[in-house]
């Protein structure tokens, strides 16, 4: 086993202290990675808080973190993606049963039998413990790991591991480009992501969002227009108008009131998950041939699709680097929606 | 001005009473059509009770009907479509603005400045109101009345022109076909058509309802399967199970329970429309990368293309015809879905 340390949570809503714990030694076909960035996804604060119970229980002690980007420093007899010293990513899962129609067809996330997440889950034993990205170093499967281009911004590449592939893959399935007038309802940690791939497909970007302090980033970011959603007139004038609107809202709102701005045979993508149920009528698909689609995380080959598609078009996350010290300020202000866009915390000197 | 009679009801929930009106002069482009038969649909119930409005305001005197069927019997100068004595269909609507993106794109239903309905509307000039099917003929645009191939069993065609495309559009959309599991949930006017078309496509049909009477019927119709959605246990089993489920369930229901029975990837389609909000929680969607899709009938080309497509597979509606003096009837029957699946009016003695 290899002896390690990292940040964890020990009980819900506590501080994080530095936690020693295992990894396992590197198999014939894994990878260590020493961890250099890892990001904070507003899901670690969630299941750190246990707010997600029950239907994803929390499990302690805790290690969050799947936005991870680190050097490889050792690699298993039969590996070959990998060498020393290249760079390399993990995102929300390291596992999966793999040979169930989900994982044959690529979307690991999907997994019938329910993938390994990378944290605050367990090993396809169903026994050993994940510990996430808020640590020294993590031993994957290469099969699950994401080759990273050198040359990038690498504090701004981990949060893609989450943030950027959970926009990338609906931005692809409904085929956007060129041409094509995308809202981003939302401009958060997946928004802001959302903005930057979405222009970057070629499409004309919108951003939707209740803070209009934020439409200067939005355009700094690649939008061409913002909207306020405060602004009934402007929303009313915003009819049928998208092709596709990205919602990475989380908080409970009227999706009827965004898919009337969705226009006819026209898609609405949630990738933000309200903890409750919101009233939903009928009419509003139907009076439009029109879609309201869900979309998680993205499979291993997408992934590193959209790790490649970002390294091309020079797309990294904005982000505001910690010390790891400072994780419990940077949940406070994460779920104040005080950061742009993404807090990283810095690894390689925890 | 062509002097002609139907059936009208003078206000709501009033019984309906013989009517005299005018219809147009037959145009240049214009068909006159000898009506034969006339369904009865759901939404001639909502609309001559006046329960859809404020959203579909009910406009009396009101002849209700589209779902008709008749023979031509005079023709416009420029007419090319039609000749005397061949037989025509009349579906939703009769007319739309016919240059903007969706009449250009054969979707007049969903013509962005208001389609002219058959009934309980006006037509494009926004003054001269329309009369429906329960009638003894219609001058209606050849752009907008519909082949219907002899040899058919013709009071059975006449529901194609409501149940018949609602059903048909998403079944094609979604391209359903051999070695897929398709679900009609609901048996009524709508569902049995589903289930039919859906069989005919090649599709291996179940059919979801609270009725466990029905399911003699449903595998009478084409259903391989029959799921009663009281039955948890059954419901439980059928996690996953069904790459589209065609939704034709008007009454409020659980989204987020029928969602659960459709696969990964796979798509519930909502043709019915509950007067109500219902809840709906977005992870019925997300965890299984699902979409949620609306669909109103169809547009002229895909209604062709539908009744073309009964008429090579045999398919025609399971109805029970009436003389028009038992509307009153029929309407309450069907509200209790004491009909197996569509009553007809027999108009050709009216």
């Amino acid at each position: 086993m290899i002896e390690t340390n990292g940040y964890a949570i020990h009980e819900a809503g506590t501080d994080f202290k530095s936690f020693n714990f295992e990894r396992r030694d590197v198999g014939p076909h894994d990878i260590l990675i020493e961890i250099l960035y890892a990001g904070i996804c507003h899901s670690d604060i969630h299941q750190a808080r246990a707010e997600w119970e029950p239907i994803i229980p929390s499990v302690f002690p805790m290690v969050p973190g799947h936005e991870i980007v680190g050097r490889v420093s050792r690699v298993g007899a039969n590996v070959t993606k990998f060498k020393d010293g290249d760079l390399a990513g993990i995102g929300c899962f390291v596992d999966s049963c793999r040979d169930c129609p989900a994982c044959e067809g690529g979307i690991e996330q999907y997994c019938i039998k329910g993938s390994a997440q990378t944290y605050n889950s367990t090993e396809m034993d169903r026994v050993t413990p994940t510990y996430g990205g808020y640590s020294k170093n993590y031993v994957v499967d290469e099969k699950y790991a994401l080759k990273v281009q050198e040359g990038q911004d690498l504090k701004g590449v981990a949060p893609l591991l989450c943030a950027g592939i959970t926009t990338y893959s609906p931005l692809r399935r409904w085929k956007v480009g060129p041409g094509q007038k995308v809202a981003v309802a939302g401009l958060g940690g997946l928004g802001h992501m959302g903005v930057k791939i979405a222009a970057a497909m070629g499409a004309e970007v919108t951003v939707l969002s209740t803070s209009p302090t934020k439409e200067k980033d939005a355009r700094a970011l690649g939008a061409t227009s913002f909207l306020n959603v405060r602004d009934e007139e402007a929303v009313k004038a915003a009819r049928g108008r998208f092709d596709l609107l990205l919602d990475t809202i989380s908080a409970v709102h009227d999706y009827g009131a965004y898919l009337n701005m969705v226009t006819l045979n026209g898609v609405m993508v949630v990738v933000g998950m309200p903890t409750e149920s919101v009233p939903f009528h009928a009419a509003s698909l139907i009076g439009g041939n029109k879609v309201l689609a869900g979309s998680l995380i993205g499979g291993i080959p997408e992934t590193q699709e959209m790790l490649d598609f970002c390294a091309e078009h020079n797309i990294t996350s904005d982000v505001e680097v910690i010390d790891p010290s400072r994780i419990a300020e940077a949940y406070d202000r994460t779920v104040k929606a005080d950061v742009r866009y993404r807090f990283v915390i810095d690894m390689k000197n925890a």
